[in-house]
């Protein structure tokens, strides 16, 4: 019987010391025989308001270190069923965006030629993109959940196409999405024009703005999103700023009246049933969180992520059963 | 054709760049030609637990570097409509709180000789009173709407009278409100009575505690507010504190069970079709939050103030569809 | 008449002056003529992720300067009623956990001696089980109300049995508890098993998990946990990690998707009538949120169970009569 | 024989707990019986770039907890020798600078009514002078020992006589000082003429600037300074932002290019033998210096203070003898 | 008679309040009329640790609002001599850092058609290659005083040209440098090869480490810079981490055992009487010196650069007299 | 020829990211091989003020990443001559200090079964005494060159023989020391009786008081300590509270009037030649410094401390023949 990878326990080692990856998980150099691999994408000149996203990766895997092996909420055990590691870091160039895509498209495409979901720990925005591509080598166009504060759908930013906020712009471009698959949650803020978020609507994407969802749950729109991709390979990309920074103080482009974690939970555990064939979380910046508690976030929102991929049964909740 | 100012672009200078203005806008010595100016009152010796607001005009600028010009919610453009520029700081006496007070005054009958919406970077609250007596000399009573933590309607703090815990007080002796047009949203915590609130009721004023808000959507509480202030000239006056610090840590006299960001929003965008005379936004204490983001925040509701100002269409949104 | 302490007013010394006791009260060294005494026990080494729990009294206390006798939205006026008074911290040995638990039940033995309600500023979670064995030589076995993001009742951690992930296991093993009147609420995040949380629900303690509250008033809740409790004397355990980070920062064993400070504010409030006999507010970590604010809220939740002790009125909330 | 209050030891209570006074000495109301009394004097109103100061006694407090009773250079045993106790706060009024300075004088013409010295806590630094008046009233002119990066001898500020840039110019005035017994070290920065300091020269000051004490020891300039004194009552204002901000960064006014701890402790430690009849420490603030290292510098300047008091003999240093 | 800019005094506007320009000077668009001129550079993607210098001029123009016109050690008084403002900032484009180095240089050359001399607020240290060769195209080959904890001459970083470790390596081939007149002051710390400092003394540069500068005072090393450099035109770069990072905590790449503030003052008092053409102060990063006192310090290096600006007159220090 | 680990260079990876062990080092679960290995030790139940020293260990690798192999001082390139890994963590049980000591002494003692040098990171001092004894049964009693602000030589702390003040003692008892080659350096601060230093100079341990560095070169006092110590086996252990806490902030008992930098590069650079066995850095507390500045210097000191070991050559130092 196959045995897997578990994180390291606190009852091993006290969960402020050991290695430093992602959850405690090992540290390997090849997918080969993974089922999920985290990979990190150091790198924020992609950013344009604050910086320091590229501590992200080492903050996140820092304060991952938290996080058990069962999710008592949804009673996934991810660790009983899928094979995981900490693939390491991709080499980007830091002093040229434009070579640092395309060093990302090469990376996953090696990645994917191992039968593996990366899980990817940004790192600004523009990364997803290069992932795109690679994805779309494997998968074809793939549907998208895409949850941020912004549409990231800029034809340009001063004048230039690679940057964070173009990155579904560029994918859009290159073909990589299946469009009326595309689902955006969480929009919301000033735009140098009031039809924006319009441009998304016209190439069938669904847009789902920050109001929209305020002071609901959002379990029934997860409902519509997974019947409408079927199935469908869907990639997640979670933008840490959907959330209001109440909740996610630590990134560079920061917007009122956001998700709340209790949203952004709705919205990953109803992914469930989907085939997910990659995620990442992006834009979690270390130096404006010195707590690590933005971090800590999104390690658990990439681990929720790892809950809901094919193969890791969900068993129904455990509730009290008062009504109130 | 009239051409109105712009804020400076992302596409022309990095947002991290630039004057350190509201919005990137022009910096302007006068208040003539314009249709709304910001000012800030950097002061906080009226601050009674942590001070720092001093600090607040140059950090909510600094972070409104942010701000691009169009709404997404709700298709304002007001840089389409007004003239709008950042009219610099109030020269306060900083060892003199009363001598402050008179300093404010004078400053806006000054710049109230323009046809021009004050929209006020705070500073403690104290400064309310002055801005409203000036308010009274132009437009009469004015309607209020006041959201706080805090009802700031103290006879004294201290024996003083002159303190940010008095403004609405001394407004109401000097006769600058319409009672049963004032509006107080957001107020709890502890008091020195259990009737402190009760005062302003006695006034005609509407009190609208924290309590009453938790969970709820505003936006029928602002169809009433509309409706009750009518054609009247009104005031709104911001209180950062009326946010839960979840939302707004960076301030002085902390409440818990406060706003949301969300609701924040839902108040200043349901004043669209008031007529709105001025505005401030109050009590922001930069040492408390090193982040910027209580001053962002406070900068994002400025800029919706500015959207709801009279002259400025506002288009229906344009959601979704998906009923959840 | 018996005149009460009183906590020292704003006018009579500036908030940011004065003892840095609870609420600004006198100190005391002795619970004689006490009816409900703030008791500190700074300790952190029963933390498993990080530390600095050991800070939280001085904080709380620091922090509850600002905090004015009346409860505006209750009316609860306590010092009217009862007499408070700070009485200081329990000498806990810092490099030994397990002789530091039997100090601390000895030292509230002692405490108990009188007819005195202790309520504790933690510390970690590691010193409920000590005072619950306390109670329980007094009261005999004790309903719980316990608010926390962990259920705390794990067999061991690292091989050991005191560490605060065990108080409750401890407790029960000690009989301190009537189990069908043990409430949980709010716990979530991840676990060692699936099952968890199911121990506590075999003991016939009901589980409210923090998904079940979202979005939710907990009103009706607390109506179902007064019903159920009835007469009995109760101990209310309140881990401010129970709050969502954004509400609590500074605290060590994070996790997001927590309660909002309405809800903790709903929980205290909606005990008002129940037999308490004792509280703690425990898990402040001051490293972690310098500004304060944590502690403060901490602070406030102390300040709130004190509100709802026997012998306190609670009068009808007064609010706006407004429908929204 | 009489027996002296001592610091409550780290063996009796863990250093972070117990009481937040002055190295957790008894607070006591009176200055009967003392011969040395910490009070604090918590105001920032008088500052005029960052505020913050009026936590500094509470900090100062908060950090003091550290302080042993043995000072390990100078053999000082001042709790075998003098009663101290912890006085308490002055209740400075918040809202009005002028009628603060006035109470101040009164607080300390009764403390000075006992036989006691007093070392303050601030605050800003406008409190020097009205402490120098009181101090006159019992002493006649004194003489001073100034250690700043500012000479604090503005005719004005903003047209204003009372405020942290003034204290020595209004002492002055009011013929507090024994002129040619005045001594201000450390001052630097930038001035509003060439020629600022030389007023201070013109009345028979003696003034030495931070860059003739660069890279030296301060030993034999105490020297000197102890032979002009002579007999005569020497008061000592320590503002910390005499030193470099890298040794105290939490100071509202910095300027760098300043004195070091080591110099700041030769400069305390060579007034042992002078008649000392009072000190203080000022311009602590809080807000920027989260770690609270400050403040605890501050506190060991106090502390150093308290070593050099007539009536605490100083024994010979003991040091290795080797020759390096 | 010429009246020259003064900056925005404390006794007009308070000082955390006014324009948040460079020591609060007018803004001005052009250069024309100037004598020296302050410059920004927002960018931060030349750097390889931490990044966060983006930030470095609008916090050091915040921060600079401290300064008042006249040197107290030196007597200078350069806005009685020289006409200065703020000329804004530098359009870099933030997601291409080769195109803004020739944005940077192209700027330059427009700035330098002027007879002005521009002061640089940086920004990371790739800026200076591009200033550089625009200084050479107005004065051929200049002389170099740089100080800094890094020699910058890197062949490439990551196999590029053009990052922050490389300028002066770029700027040699360019032929920007009078070899025998380049003087490196405070270099240290961890190289790629033991002898990486003898490129730079291979092509005739003066290397000084910040270990033979340890614990001496500057002013002899600035009298043999001044002998060796005469009469040619010189350029100062600063570099923030030349000082130990317990003088200047925020920056990206940090070296212990650097300079002090005091030395840093020598060093740029010291140039007084060279032929300065230019200067830049750089790699100041504010998230990680949240407090604003390495922006200060860096406000107060680029203050001293002005101060020996040639056509500054300096006075013979004043000092006490005292012989320690 | 035998090749060694390198450091995972920045030219392979930014140095924001790749493997966060000891300066990029492989990570190895054995000694085997080795000739140097780093080991962590996560624990901070040793304190008595503030703690946090458990995250010391991860901070401490997080910031090493800056290292470069080559040291520009001295010329050591330590991965030329020696095999040097990061071998993770000792499994500390950090709820009882007692356990704990014995599993490093476990620990170290299989480390030592191997010919390697183990360089420590901490962690609370209380580590110290249990290396020390693993030490003693491969060497016998050693050499210690401890270099700190504390004696760490108390009898007990509240009672207790195990913790942070007590380690040198306990070490002295187990006869692990050879006393006349014991020198502690840099201590001072306050303490329990005034001759506290007596009782190690009683044992004929050499006491440099900080006093006696101020503003001194330690070069002297290193050639001193190399004579007296000769051949002997040498352990140094370097508390970071050494520093003066301008240096090193982000500790937890901070005393005034420490060492330099500067000071302490000397230290261990004139421990070249130095029979060195084993080193550790200890105190590091990341709570209280989120710049990880002071993490860095520690990273720093254990990287020099590599570079003075048996077997790295040291070249003379080049420096630039100017006379100042």
């Amino acid at each position: 019987m196959k045995t897997f990878n578990q994180p390291l326990g606190g009852n091993e080692m006290a969960r402020f010391g050991g290695p430093a990856t992602m959850m405690r998980l090992p540290a390997v150099t090849s997918a080969e025989g993974l089922d999920v691999a985290f990979i990190g994408i150091p790198m924020d000149h992609g950013t344009s308001n604050r910086s320091g996203t590229r501590l992200g990766p080492r903050q996140i895997r820092d304060e991952s270190r938290m996080l058990r092996p069962y999710n008592m909420a949804t009673g996934a055990a991810p660790f009983d069923h899928l094979q995981v590691a900490d693939l390491g870091d991709v080499p980007i160039n830091t002093f040229d965006l434009k070579k640092t895509v395309d060093i990302i498209t090469d990376h996953y495409r090696k990645v994917l030629a191992e039968d593996v979901v990366p899980l990817t720990l940004g790192g600004d925005h523009t990364l997803t993109w290069p992932i795109l591509r690679a994805m779309k080598e494997k998968y074809g166009p793939v549907a998208l959940i895409h949850i941020d504060a912004h549409a990231d759908i800029n034809e340009h930013m001063f004048g230039e196409t690679v940057a964070h906020g173009c990155p579904f712009r560029r994918a859009w471009e290159d073909e990589c999405l299946i469009n009326d698959k595309v689902f955006q949650i969480g929009l919301r803020g000033t735009g140098y024009a009031a039809d924006d978020f319009d441009w998304a609507r016209g190439q069938g994407w669904t847009v789902v703005q920050a109001e929209e969802c305020w002071g609901k749950s959002l379990v029934r729109l997860m409902e519509i999103v997974r019947a409408r991709i079927g199935e469908k390979p869907v990639y997640i990309s979670y933008d840490i700023d959907s959330l209001d920074p109440a909740f996610a103080p630590g990134t560079g482009t920061v917007e009122p009246g956001g998700l709340s974690t209790w949203q952004a939970l709705e919205i990953i555990r109803g992914c469930a049933g989907l085939n997910i064939v990659g995620g990442d979380l992006v834009e979690v910046s270390p130096p404006y969180d010195p707590t690590g508690n933005t971090a800590l976030i999104g390690a658990n929102i990439l681990y929720e992520m790892l809950c809901v991929l094919p193969g890791v049964p969900q068993r129904p909740s455990r509730f009290s059963g008062l009504t109130f």
